[in-house]
């Protein structure tokens, strides 16, 4: 294939493909992840997987370069990028940790077709495309999805025994990781709206104490990496996905005290899925090894 | 006009209009009820105002059937509807007042184009149709709208001084009301996303002590007014806008324990902004008022 004007050859995946590669990148699924990784890793290679397939593992490091740069280190030779909703979260709250201990977090997401791979992004718009013209072919259901065009649903991934779904039980358990905080108290709704690209989310943070000022949380969020601050209050310019599609940087606004707990605030976020919440955050961490010299470019 | 097969003649209102008039309805917006309500009282008529003209005014109850209908009292001759996100969250929580006291309350809410009438129904489906077709001609922009096609955004109100905008503000102080608890701690972020009908909203709930069970909360939503509760976990069928299409109840699924709070649950509602939200409660109020004996048929 052709990328940039220059010629790739695309080869079957097989144990062999290792052999002298230094960084191999995975974003095919948790069953191709754990059936060609140990090959990957066996070969020498440094494996950077975008599938959920190690993310848990107590020797498999969550990093997102912009929050945890430090739990990258020289022997971790497999490293996993977590959760789009969580890296897009855990970006947009990071910088606020210099102002006050976390003791909560609540967020409801908007989450976009994208994340449910390119599949979901066609049926989404042939199932518009067929709600508003009659003639249009209405495309085959996906298996467990509900209506799609002009609807949102609770995340279609399977409910665990505490009520949450397997989605909402990756946000809580990968953010407490990515955050170093393995008692932070965390709730997640993880909804999925008629948006092709980008998740938004409405998170409520509280602290261990007052709040800051809407002031210190718009300064540190402005000096804070991979953030963007998108909060006009006069114009009423805030996140929205399609703002934030095609952008490396997680968008911030809706920046307030809580009104129901002065320990509280209220921020909207926005990020691309596709970008920060997999590709880029996968070709950062490759960046960081490179940078701390854990690889030789 | 022709009504359900019944002639109707339509007259351009005036003051001189309401004479003999037992129960003005008033849906045209708080201008139209602030220059027209005065001689629909004036005339002896019982007003039901659909706008936020009154709403928040001491001697006008706010009444929603299912939650306050001591509200209502004879000597009542205006009478507001509510904000359409209030009346829903209100339905669907009013039945778990029995449980413990509600002690605070967080929603995010997923609103629908039809909230801001059938201009802006239309708008998204044009928005849409030319995003999905170049040749299809881009609608119009609504003024201060962002782009709607496939793209969702913080609702388009002033922001008040509190950093909360007025739809906001409007949710937090009617859901007071109404529920008849002035001082209960209230956060909303109001969003408007791509659906057209039906508005939706995740909900955090906190009670003064230990959260009612899961049982518990669903089956006092079994037995409340108004609420079909549409939760079943096996199959992951939970409330969407389309369910709640053209429905007069309010659906509430995903109940489940809060897992970042022992004291509250989390709720998953969504009811149909056009009924419910509005001119449902109206002849709903009409029908409680001719129950009362205030209105004789």
């Amino acid at each position: 294939m052709i990328f940039r004007d220059e010629a790739h050859t695309v080869e079957l995946l097989s144990e062999a493909a290792f052999e002298g590669i230094d960084i191999a990148f995975f974003s095919a699924g948790a069953t191709r992840s754990r059936e060609f990784v140990p090959a990957a890793l066996a070969a020498g290679a440094r494996v950077i997987d975008n599938s959920s397939a190690f993310r848990m593992r107590a020797d498999v490091p969550l990093v997102v370069p912009e929050v945890n740069p430090d739990a990258l280190t020289e022997s971790d030779r497999l490293l996993a990028v977590a959760n789009c909703t969580a890296i897009i979260l855990c970006v947009g709250i990071a910088g606020l940790r210099t102002l006050g201990r976390f003791s909560r977090l609540i967020v409801s997401t908007y989450q976009s077709a994208s994340g449910g791979g390119a599949q979901m992004m066609h049926h989404l718009e042939e199932a518009t495309r067929a709600y508003l013209d009659p003639t249009h072919p209405t495309p085959a259901p996906i298996p467990g999805l509900p209506e799609y065009a002009f609807n949102l649903f609770s995340h279609n991934t399977p409910i665990l025994e505490n009520g949450y779904n397997d989605e909402e039980n990756k946000v809580i358990a990968e953010t407490r990781k990515i955050l170093g905080m393995d008692d932070l108290p965390i709730s997640a709704t993880c909804v999925r709206v008629p948006v092709l690209r980008a998740h938004s989310e409405s998170v409520t943070l509280e602290f261990d104490g007052p709040a800051p000022s809407v002031e210190d949380v718009r300064a540190a969020l402005d000096s804070a990496p991979g953030v963007t601050v998108v909060d006009d209050r006069a114009l009423n310019h805030f996140p929205t996905p399609r703002l934030a599609s095609h952008q490396n940087d997680v968008l911030v606004g809706r920046i307030r005290q809580d009104l129901s707990n002065p320990n509280a605030v209220q921020l909207f976020l926005c990020g691309d899925q596709l970008l920060k919440g997999a590709a880029l955050n996968a070709v950062q961490i490759a960046e960081l090894a490179l940078e701390k010299g854990f690889i030789k470019s």
